[in-house]
């Protein structure tokens, strides 16, 4: 793993969220995107090489709806940016750890992402993210 | 804000945890440090250009013990590093938010620090800290 990517904020409220977001960074979100596949809309914001990356849920079957019926708004997950997905999902699953996707799949911000089961972790989601290279 | 300096982990068992991160991360913990003030046992792990820090409370009344009663392991805090910890509480209070210290206090790894209210934030709660130069 090379570094965090970005941390996921689970939020009810995207543009509300965006405005507090923007007074408490000091920056401006500097895309905002959907993921249908994930029920989610996304909004980003850059501090220093890593990203903030505000999640609300577009529908009710969202892993974001769940997470905040569950436990409220909040962090839900950390990103850490790897050069080889497979190599690494391959090498975590060796160490012990419990991958909820098979494969890499597509997530936001041009990326093939696998999380890991945050029962392994100390209730941390884990998300590995590389970038899709054009 | 500059940049995320780290993000702590609330952990039941700091040696355990040390183990599993040391595995997840591909990296040891570089140092552990006790801060009596919080009732904290902390250990520290270098990701990239930021830090993972793992949090193991050391007295019942510590913050860390009553998150993990709350919430259960997990991600407590994500905290930024600002060049002046004074500003940047000004900046935020002027903005609306609430701080959860008045004055910065002494934590971990050398570093003045304050907490801004989750309630505030989305459920995230929010860590300044300035180097303290010697």
């Amino acid at each position: 793993m090379n570094k965090i990517e970005h941390i996921g904020i689970a939020v009810k409220d995207l543009d509300a969220s965006c405005q507090l977001y923007e007074k408490l960074l000091g920056t401006a979100a500097y895309k905002q995107e959907s993921v249908v596949s994930e029920g989610v809309n996304t909004a980003f914001f850059r501090t220093g090489e890593h990203k903030i990356e505000l999640l609300a849920a577009t529908v009710a079957a969202s892993p974001i709806a769940s997470f905040i019926e569950k436990r409220g708004e909040g962090i839900h997950h950390i990103a850490f940016d790897v050069d080889n997905i497979y190599a690494e999902m391959k090498r975590l699953r060796n160490e012990g750890f419990v991958l909820l996707n098979e494969e890499p799949k597509f997530g936001a911000d041009n990326k093939l992402i696998c999380f890991v089961h945050p029962k392994g972790t100390n209730g941390v989601l884990i998300e590995l993210c590389q970038e899709i290279k054009k």
